[in-house]
């Protein structure tokens, strides 16, 4: 991997449940080399169906140079806003990487979409378009699903831009900057 | 230097005259590893008196650890909002770094101060507390104000901190999310 390729981190900010219609969606451009050459910021809606659009919208303007991979924190932003992972690869011709520290209880998100979504569906129908695998890094696991990408380029993508602990720098830096911003204030982790 | 070491990069965001009376201030904890532990963001008053305290109430909370150096971008923020160089590295007791790129044209900031503010002797005044010493970082010149370290180690901790350009990491990721923020994009340089 040259230190010169370019990632795009995504991760969306905190809200309050009931609260706020809308969180933001932070977009930081990478290198390989951890070096952050763009940030771009976009607004999205809570429980929405915006995600991919709002996703698609980054690739715009002067971000819309050379991305050799999207890396994102998770499927879903804004509470069950759902990225489709396989139309965000098919529209930018990127490979798409989602990764997640826990294991997603599918079970659990399932019964709260039937619950509160008459949609459920459609967003039941996106979380099945992959299905989360287990990685190792650094003697921690995480979960990802990704397209346009085989698992092996996955973990050595993952490998070679986490800096500390297993989250991959451009959506750890992702989340810093989203938290700071709805917060006041963010430190540490993922 | 040891790249455990950590500064707090400063720097504002843009706003428009006549109409923001506030925009953000943004404190990015760096190590001098490039790695970032946190942000902080605060609103600052436009042409305001307020700049000390809310840089000094970014050491609170969890900021409150072992920050090793502030480094900021020039010592006005919001316009005219100025910062006291002497009196944060003494109520901190961490040497200050203030970076620009350009020379500082004195004489125009002293008329546009007399012209606009009436307390211009007291904002004159915390211009006069430093002289900008011109340096050279790769091959580019940069004019710096500092108190409570000496010249010699100013341009050691500035060589150590610039990964690209000639602006060190803290303060050029600093101006990169305070734009962000304020602009819904930021890309490149200081």
């Amino acid at each position: 991997m040259k230190a010169g390729l370019r990632i795009l981190g995504i991760d969306d900010g905190p809200f309050s449940k009931n609260v706020d219609n809308e969180t933001i969606l932070v977009g930081v451009l990478m290198k390989f080399n951890s070096y952050v050459e763009g940030i771009t910021i976009k607004k999205i809606r809570v429980d929405g169906t915006d995600a991919n659009e709002i996703i698609l919208s980054m690739f715009n303007g002067r971000f819309n140079r050379e991305i050799n991979f999207i890396m994102t924190n998770g499927i879903t932003f804004g509470g069950f806003n759902i990225m489709d992972i396989a139309l965000i690869n098919e529209k930018t011709n990127i490979p798409v990487i989602s990764i997640v520290r826990k294991k997603p209880d599918l079970e659990s998100i399932y019964s709260a979409l039937k619950k509160h979504f008459s949609d459920y569906e459609y967003r039941i129908g996106l979380i099945n378009k992959s299905y989360p695998e287990k990685i190792t890094v650094n003697n921690n696991d995480l979960y990802v699903n990704f397209k346009g990408i085989n698992l092996t380029d996955v973990k050595n993508i993952i490998k070679k831009t986490v800096k500390m602990g297993n989250i991959p720098e451009p959506v750890r830096m992702a989340h810093l900057i989203a938290t700071a911003i709805i917060r006041g204030e963010s430190y540490g982790k993922v």
